[in-house]
């Protein structure tokens, strides 16, 4: 029987766990794909494989892997050039290629799909999650309305903890490094770009775009604290860090940020390292996926149903739009928001935020200030006035918060979070 | 252009949601299929199609549609038989056929897959929820352990207006009769038939075996009350109805039945209509997909998906193996369980049930005992005892009921549901 005969660049933790899952799924594998899928070559920066690959040749010439005898190359070396360098020697002999990429995606993907080549790369957007399949085939027939996925793992396990365990961020972060989910410069994921990474993959295929970094607006987490995931939770919200695509009437707009989310939905109860996208279209409705969204094992699954893909010729060619669409800025985006509002502990303060908040048009949904919340500073005393604004858009809200914190009643940054709204 | 003609059988609300979609959604379903889709002619038992068909014909002869010159057959009529014939017709040309019938797949799927032909079938569960796709492609290089899912959309509407509302069953049923949820003839939901065709298709994948209602242990919720949805809440846990496919030591185990399910599970905080399917599996873990279970609209999604891997050309021939698995009963499965017994109010009661338990090696993880819960019957005064047990062997556990049965202390049945164990 013929089988198809895989050259692997990379032997990482992902890598290793595709070499011991090929041989441990075997059976399964090549019931599902029709015929055994093997790596006949590997090439890595490793001096020596830290694991058994069988029969396979061994190189660190990374440039020796365009000369094998192989039906397709998975790359998983990671590094956005050295990446490129390979899909651009694979493309160019148009034998499919799939890789876990998603930073070499963001940046070169208009240039990898473009050659409609057969290029697979469910790996490359929340880890284990079939989420690209989900979204070129399972809502294939619908006009896709919007996007938000809790697509950063490291980030989620930060806020969770932060809210279970009451960690402060620093703390919460370090944890994470110790366990792994971040690396030794976290500024990657906590800062949001990981997520805007796969956001532009996610994007690109709901919305029929080109795969770009341009237009999206990132922010991190690093501003969060402890206290305003529990005034969240008071006001019936959750705190997570989503990636948000939405089609609106003036544009597409695409964003990473904290934001409350309702209790009410289940989005809300997807916590620890646990990734999630939920898709809003137009003829399904709303669905999600749930699940792993890093892990060696996890993002090797993803990259063994593309190798099956390739087996059965199933794998399809990428259909990304060229024309650009119009992006909106977040500032012309329209949200509810949450204020944590450091001010004096003193009659008609409170009176003085309305005010100046009226004046802007903005109107209050929710209010919570606790007199036990006061705390003293330089002297005074202050407590945090926390406020769930209605609807706005973001520039009046940037305008209104600029004037609230020239305010002599208020003692400190304001703290600003998008609530999300998925229904509208 | 070429277009991919297709024949419609069935004008439904399915039907006349794909016939709308299509419309629709024209651009996108050309995006992704690479072409456009049009649905040339539609037979139907209705006299006059009841949605603007444009320029297809209609016929009543369900039989016209075979002569008609189509690429593709989406049969959304329903009916076993009648829905049987259409698929031996269309098969016997070797035209690729789609279809949302699970029944008729659940019957006949063995001699439909035969054939290797193409047949598209993403519709006949779980409604929108590409969970056909995730299984075949999304985790097809894992050896999969066991599938749990809330596939029944009335049966969970109804339990969660029971716990929701405090509705007794009778009451949630009417409801769901009143919003279009369950049927005038309710059993084939409530009573587990429908999530039994469902499961026996999603097992077929998952474990690469027949098609087959055979083996599946089918237990309906109209035995459960108001105060077992109020205890298993108190003790952590939801109510859930389930269809559990896993593979043991033994063999494979297919049942649907209700199950406590831990509050700590995402799974437990999915609420009425909605379906969620939970996947665990050796490399990537474990996987949720969440979404609208019926529908017009959410089916006619996963029916164009299907019609959309026809033109792409990447529909795949299923592979379920011609090996049937050996089953075990529900009698040789093991599980913990929740018993609600009710007690004659008496000191030493309790302790006459633990010794029946003990003496069939049953031990008790927790009880509930409420002294104001006491009721009068015929003049006796009585309580239920909620006991949850450890594990244990469900013959074991049915050997142990009847012997309570049989104490006088005990004055009514006794109510016994299994608590789902998902991560052993």
């Amino acid at each position: 029987m013929r089988s198809l005969r895989v050259g692997l660049a990379g032997l990482g933790t992902v890598g290793q766990s595709l070499v011991y899952l090929l041989r441990e799924n075997r059976v399964e594998i090549e019931r599902n794909a029709g015929m055994p899928i093997e790596i006949v070559c590997v090439v890595s920066r490793t001096p020596k494989p830290e694991v058994d690959i069988g029969d396979a040749t061994f190189s660190t010439d990374i440039n020796s892997l365009l000369s094998e005898d192989v039906d397709v190359v998975v790359e998983l070396i990671g590094g956005t050039e050295t990446a490129w360098d390979i899909a651009k020697g694979v493309l160019a002999t148009h034998k499919p290629f799939v890789t876990a990429n998603k930073a070499m995606l963001a940046e070169y993907g208009s240039d990898i799909f473009d050659g409609h080549t057969q290029v697979g790369f469910e790996a490359a957007v929340a880890g284990g999650i079939p989420i690209i399949g989900g979204l070129r085939t399972g809502v294939s027939g619908n006009k896709i309305d919007w996007i938000a996925g809790i697509i950063n793992g490291t980030s989620n396990y930060i806020i969770t903890s932060m809210e279970e365990e009451g960690k402060l961020f620093e703390e919460a972060l370090e944890d994470a490094q110790r366990l792994g989910y971040a690396e030794a410069d976290p500024s990657f994921d906590i800062d949001g770009i990981d997520a805007g990474q796969k956001l532009a993959i996610l994007a690109a295929i709901a919305f029929g775009i080109p795969i770009s970094m341009a237009g999206i607006h990132m922010e991190g987490i690093s501003q969060i604290e402890v206290e305003d995931l529990q005034y969240a939770r008071e006001l019936g919200f959750r705190i997570k860090h989503l990636g948000v695509a939405k089609q609106t009437a003036n544009g597409t707009q695409l964003s990473v940020h904290p934001a409350l989310v309702s209790e009410t939905e289940l989005l809300a109860q997807v916590e620890g390292v646990t990734n999630a996208v939920l898709i809003g279209a137009n003829a399904v409705g709303s669905l999600m996926f749930v699940g792993p969204g890093a892990g060696g094992s996890a993002t090797a699954s993803s990259v063994i149903s593309d190798l099956i893909e390739v087996a059965r010729g199933t794998i399809i060619s990428a259909q990304f739009g060229h024309v650009r669409e119009k992006y909106i800025s977040i500032e012309e985006t329209e949200s509810c928001f949450y204020l944590n509002i450091p001010a004096v502990d003193r009659a008609g303060v409170f009176a003085e935020v309305a005010e100046i908040l009226s004046r802007e048009g903005i109107s209050i949904e929710s209010v919570i200030q606790k007199s036990q919340a006061t705390r003293k500073n330089n002297g005074e005393t202050w407590v945090p006035i926390v406020i769930l604004t209605n609807l706005v858009l973001e520039a009046t809200m940037e305008s209104a918060q600029n004037e609230l914190q020239k305010s002599a009643s208020v003692v400190g940054p304001i703290r600003r979070i998008r609530v999300s709204q998925f229904n509208s």
